[in-house]
């Protein structure tokens, strides 16, 4: 089904009211979310939000939080999200960091006690808006084993860092350092497909291609997919998200990361308050005139686009190049749901007595 | 040859003076090599010594540099290394932002016109010593290709994020963000050795074994190897590395980065001034007071070396333990340097008249 993007927002909107959310969080929640599906990022958009009632009506979620700074410097604070939707938290933080970056250059703010933020994208775009450098970092469920374990002890772990260009659009790195990140595992699990070797190993340690290993004990595997090619460095990787997160924060950490589907309990034992997060915006001309800065970044672009390639009909993807297609396209012609995903979303209007997405 | 740390330094601090460095400058850059060294990463240390000295000959290093800070907010700011030696020019950034973090939270530097570095590590620890996160990058020569390129438009392009803990030593996640550093390829170009498939192409942008390819148009790929594994990942980290390092200074980035070898010559159309660094500091107690956060790296660090393993034989590495561990054994012990690195420090005694590491 293909659905205007005001009808799913709309409808995205009633839900979070529904689960008793703020006029304002409801908007800002549906907002993070619908960027997602525009961007093409499926796995992060409306597909989630029966996860996120799931985990309200367990009352791991709180619809309506009192977030609040729980330490600060005039530059760094730590924010505690009250057990909120991460889509509201963390705009929340953000909006302190770049409060912070107007005033004294720079601002970073670690995050406890929140759940799911949705795409790490959308908080550094906010900082991107403001002639900012944006950065977004969230932890996880524990799906990824570290080099040489086959011990899920983090999450896909995504880092992101966003600059503003000039005549282009900005320049956005947003990553799982998983070496696939999860989303692609579920799709590879609905089709009924294999998956590449280096993306997940069984339950003892052994490369597989069965995307439906990861739920008979199989891990995903860090970028660099094994220690010759730098698998190490994944982990490294994951594990500065998981501590300027969480262990920064206060937040649960490896292991301890609460699970986001419903249907698993977190663990009895936990080290902290919710999941964490990590966000920082710098000024650009905390450094070089803004227009300056602009005008070579459209420069570097402009060379990496004009690349010489392997195969003349695959140019260089310039980081975050995909997306922007995609949220063009989608904001035009509307955004394509699975029938899965309008099953799932029609459940949930269903039991809130909002009306279905028609078709 | 094993020749013991306190010899090895002074040798090298006495080839930087020959140079015409200051006191103060040729013992903090000899520092800087040396802790390459006793870590055990033989790529970064005296073994570039000679490579300094040539770049030095033709003017393209300043050995008496007056560094100046070109613009600053009270916690950003851009440094002008004067075509110094990064070994002395990173080190005065890293103190900047560690002296705004000190006053605001947070420091931020971003360095033009400088050279090579030596390791990352140096720079970031600089901060662990003040119970600060630090982090530290460069750009550098382009030989990696971006994905589906078979041009060299990046460095290895290095980042360090560098967290103090309690009682066990720092995390130090110090990688390169190409599947292989430079320095792996040079062991086996040395050694006569094959390479694992992924960590180059060829000029056509095929796949390759052969190490000695990068000097017949091959490049290096980006971390993840190949799309499928997420080389578009390590593309987008070695993005973000250079565009901190040099779009936001004013230094060269991309494939106008000018060779760390004097037998290339820089392009004729700069973009920017020398190669660009970043670094940065904050403050640990801008998040949380220093001995939670420290308990917590504990238990951090304690859980994942106690992780299951594939392997039994094979603990899971903490980010910069075996670097630790060298250090531990080789400042006992002494350095070992193969002979074409004592031949070629030799050399340069000769040069400068001063005494040859005896054997």
């Amino acid at each position: 089904m293909l659905v205007p993007e005001q009808i799913l927002r709309t409808f995205t909107q009633n839900i979070f009211l529904s689960m008793g959310c703020s006029d304002a969080h409801a908007a800002l929640a549906a907002d993070v979310l619908l960027l997602s599906d525009l961007r093409g990022i499926d796995s992060h958009g409306v597909a989630r939000l029966t996860g996120y009632v799931r985990l309200w009506e367990k009352k791991r979620i709180n619809a309506t939080p009192h977030i609040t700074i729980v330490h600060e410097t005039p530059t760094t604070a730590t924010v505690d999200g009250d057990a909120g939707l991460g889509l509201v938290v963390a705009p929340f933080a953000m909006k302190l960091a770049i409060q912070k970056a107007e005033q004294y250059g720079s601002g970073w703010v670690s995050v406890r006690n929140s759940n799911h933020f949705g795409i790490a994208g959308y908080h550094a775009l906010m900082a991107v808006e403001k002639d900012m450098i944006g950065f977004a970092m969230t932890n996880a469920s524990p799906l990824v084993a570290p080099t040489f374990s086959n011990e899920r002890l983090l999450g896909t772990n995504p880092m992101c860092y966003a600059f503003p260009a000039g005549n282009y659009p900005p320049v956005i790195a947003d990553m799982a350092t998983s070496a696939a990140a999860n989303g692609k595992l579920e799709i590879a699990q609905r089709l009924g497909k294999q998956v590449p070797e280096g993306w997940i190993q069984d339950a003892n340690g052994n490369y597989t291609t069965d995307p439906h290993a990861l739920k008979n004990g199989g891990s995903l595997l860090p970028l660099g997919s094994d220690r010759e090619h730098g698998s190490h460095k994944g982990f490294g990787l994951s594990a500065t998200v998981d501590i300027l997160s969480a262990v920064l924060s206060g937040a649960n950490y490896g292991p301890w990361v609460p699970p986001f589907v419903a249907f698993l309990e977190p663990p009895t034992d936990p080290v902290g308050l919710g999941i964490g997060h990590f966000l920082g915006a710098m000024r650009v001309d905390g450094f070089r005139p803004v227009n300056e800065f602009k005008a070579h970044m459209d420069n570097w672009i402009s060379r990496f686009k004009s690349a010489s390639t392997i195969d003349p009909s695959q140019k260089v993807i310039i980081p975050g190049e995909p997306e922007l297609e995609s949220q063009a396209e989608r904001s035009k012609n509307g955004i394509p749901l699975i029938d899965a995903v309008v099953d799932d979303l029609n459940t949930l209007a269903t039991k809130f007595g909002i009306a279905p997405l028609a078709s």
